[in-house]
C-alpha cells in the first residue's frame, strides 16, 4: 500500500480502498477479458453485464420496487435541476420547492426557466442553519411535483423526516446521502443525484424514477436529458460514462459486502458522533447547524477566527488530512464523512482537532 | 503485460497501452500525493493542474489560437446536438446542416426543436456512401451557423475538404477524427466531440469555441449546457468528469510524445492503406464507401453474405480481434483504426481477413 492521505472532501470524495484496488488490478484487463472497461463497446456483452450488475445491486441495496426504474445519466445534479422540470411538469405549469440549502436554491432558480416555482418553505432566513418543520409545509395539490434536497452538503444539515406531498410526486436530490441509510423508495416519484459524494466517482448521475412519470417530456427537452428515451434504451441512448458506471458498480458490491444500508446507517452515526461530541465539548470549535438539523455526512464548524480556520486547513493538509475547508458559500470548516470514510480516518481527524485546539486556544 | 486483445471498436475504443499503464500505476496515488484522481476536489490545486495541463496540451497539439477557448463538458456529442443551437442561434432563427451520415442526421433533427433547419446538402440518396461536393454547397448567409460532421463513424466516410461558410460560423462534430491530423482551427466557430473514439474514454466532451460566439444562449438553455457559464468557470461550473478529463490528458501527453498530429496523420494513412489495399485486391470483400469519400478512421466493408459477416465477427472474436461488427444502421463489418491502433493490430486484422477469405471463398 502507498501512503494514502485521509480525504474529507465533500465531493468528489474518498473511495473505499478495496474498490480502488480492484479497479487497479483489472485496469488493463477486466476479468481477464483482455481489455479495459474504458475500451469496451457500451452495447457489447461485457459492458452490458457491468450495467446489469450495477442496476441489480442498486435495486437490492435500496429494495427498489418494480414500480421504479434505475437510470444512469450525465451532467450531475446540475443537469437534473433542468431535467426534472423538463421531464415531470407535463401539463402542469408549476412545481413546489423546499429551499433548505445551496443546491435546492439553485435547483429552484433553474426550474424557473421552465415553470412557475413556488417556494413552499425556506431556511434562508437563518442562513440555512436549520431544516423547515414538517408541519409548516403547505404543498400545492396542483403542483407537478414537490422538490427537496435531503442532505445539504454545503451547510451540513439534513432532513430527519420525509416531506408529505399527498398525491403529488415527491422528488429528492440525495447526492450527498444516497445509500447511507434505508429509504422507502415507493414514497418518491424520483430520487436522483451525482455519484461522486457517496457511491462512486464523478461523471455519472443516478435516477430512481417511478415509471408512471415517464412520457411527459417537454418538446424542448434535449434528447440526452429525456427520461423516457433514456429508459427506453436502458441508459444507452448514446455512449454512457462507462468507467464511472463501473466504479459505481464496484462501490455497490463493496456496500453489499460490508452489510448494506443498515450497516452504513449505523456507521455514519458512529463517525459523526465522534466529531459532534468533540465540538460540543469544546469552547474552541463552534458547530454551524442547529442540533436537530445536523447532517451525519457533512459536518460544518469553525474555530474562533477566519485566520485560525485557514491555519487549521493548512496545518491539517500538511499532516495528510485533506480538504477540510468549508464551501465558498458557507465559509469555515467542513468534514465530509461519507460511506467510504473509515473510523481510522474519523479518529485521525478528532485527534488533529484536539491537538489544534490545544496549540491555538 | 496481460494478454490484451485487439479492439477495433468504433467507440469507446482501444486506448494507448502506455496511457492505461500510467493510469494503473497511479490509480491509488496520483504523482505520490496519496489519493486517486477520482478522489480529488475538482477545485483544488491537484485537479487544477490536471485540467490546466490537458488544456495546454490540447492547444499545443492543434495550435489553437487565442481567439478560441477549450471547454470540457458532459453528455457526448448527443448533448451538443441540442447545446449547439441553444448556444449559437442568438437572434437568428435558422441554421444550415450538411447531412452526410448517421450523426449529422440526428444533429439536424435535434436542432429542429430550437430553430428552422436547412439541409443544404445530403448524401442520404445513395445511403451515405459519398460526401457531398464542396461546389454544391449553398450556405445561407443569414444562418446562425453551418454544421457538419467531418468523419462519419457509422458509414466510414470523411470530408477531404473544409466546407466554405463565408462569414457564417462553421461548426464541426469531429468526434471520430479529432487529433488525427492538423486542423486550421481559426476557420471554425466551434469544433466539438466526444473523447471516447480517438482521444480518451467516454464521459467527457471537448469543445474548441471561438470566444466571439459566447453570450448568446437561449433562456431555456440548461445551465449545465450553457457555453458562456462553462467558459466563465473554466469548465468547473459543477463537478466535471474528473477521471475522464485526466485520461484524456494522459492521451494528449502520449500524442505529443509520439510526434503530434502530423505523425498521427501519417500513421492513419499507413493503417488504412493496409486494409483498403487488401479489400481492393479482393473479390471477397466489398468496401462500403466510394473511394474519394473513404475514412481512414472507420473502414466499412462486407463479405459476400450477411451469414459470412456474422461468421467473420464470431471467428475474429474467438481469435482476440474484437468489435468488427458494423453499426446497426449500416450493417456489415467495420474496423475502426484510431490513433491508439498499432500497426501490429492493423496487420493482425489483415492476416485474419486473408485467412478468412481463403477458408470461406
Amino acid at each position: 500500500m502507498t501512503d494514502r492521505v485521509f480525504n474529507y472532501c465533500a465531493g468528489p470524495s474518498t473511495l473505499p480502498l478495496p474498490v480502488l484496488e480492484k479497479a487497479k488490478a483489472e485496469l488493463l484487463s477486466w476479468r481477464g477479458e483482455g481489455l479495459s472497461v474504458m475500451e469496451m463497446n457500451h452495447r457489447g456483452p461485457l459492458f452490458s453485464q457491468i450495467l446489469a450488475e450495477a442496476k441489480a445491486d442498486f435495486a437490492k441495496l435500496l429494495s427498489i420496487p418494480d414500480t421504479h426504474t434505475i437510470l444512469f445519466m450525465q451532467g450531475g445534479a446540475t443537469a437534473q435541476f433542468a431535467a426534472v422540470p423538463m421531464n415531470l411538469l407535463g401539463d402542469k405549469g408549476k412545481a413546489d420547492y423546499i429551499v433548505s440549502g445551496n443546491f435546492s436554491k439553485i435547483a429552484a432558480a433553474e426550474a424557473e426557466k421552465y415553470c412557475k416555482v413556488n417556494i413552499i418553505a425556506s431556511s434562508a432566513d437563518r442562513d440555512f442553519t436549520y431544516i423547515p418543520k414538517a408541519e409548516d409545509l403547505r404543498p400545492d395539490p396542483d403542483a407537478a411535483y414537490v422538490h427537496y434536497c435531503s442532505n445539504n452538503t454545503v451547510f451540513g444539515t439534513a432532513f430527519s423526516y420525509i416531506p408529505e406531498s399527498g398525491d403529488v410526486p415527491l422528488v429528492a436530490d440525495m447526492s450527498s446521502e444516497i445509500l447511507s441509510k434505508p429509504v422507502p423508495v415507493s414514497r418518491y416519484g424520483l430520487i436522483y443525484g451525482g455519484a461522486q459524494k457517496n457511491i462512486g466517482p464523478a461523471g455519472v448521475t443516478f435516477l430512481i424514477l417511478d415509471k408512471s412519470l415517464l412520457g411527459k417530456a417537454m418538446d424542448i427537452t434535449p434528447t440526452q436529458l429525456n427520461y423516457t428515451l433514456t429508459e427506453e434504451k436502458d441508459s444507452l441512448w448514446n455512449t454512457p460514462p462507462t468507467f464511472s458506471i463501473y466504479m459505481l458498480g464496484l462501490t455497490l458490491k463493496w456496500l453489499i459486502a460490508e452489510g448494506g444500508v443498515e450497516e452504513m446507517a449505523k456507521r455514519k452515526k458512529e463517525r459523526s458522533r465522534v466529531i459532534y461530541d468533540l465540538i460540543d465539548n469544546s469552547s474552541f470549535y463552534t458547530p454551524r447547524a442547529e442540533v436537530s438539523a445536523r447532517s451525519d455526512m457533512n459536518i460544518c464548524f469553525k474555530t474562533p477566527s477566519a485566520e485560525l480556520d485557514q491555519l487549521f486547513i493548512k496545518t491539517a493538509r500538511a499532516k495528510g488530512l485533506f480538504n477540510l475547508h468549508g464551501h465558498k458559500v458557507a465559509g469555515g470548516l467542513r468534514a465530509s464523512l461519507y460511506n467510504a470514510m473509515t473510523m481510522e480516518g474519523t479518529y485521525a481527524l478528532a485527534e488533529f482537532m484536539k491537538e489544534f485546539e490545544r496549540e491555538n486556544v
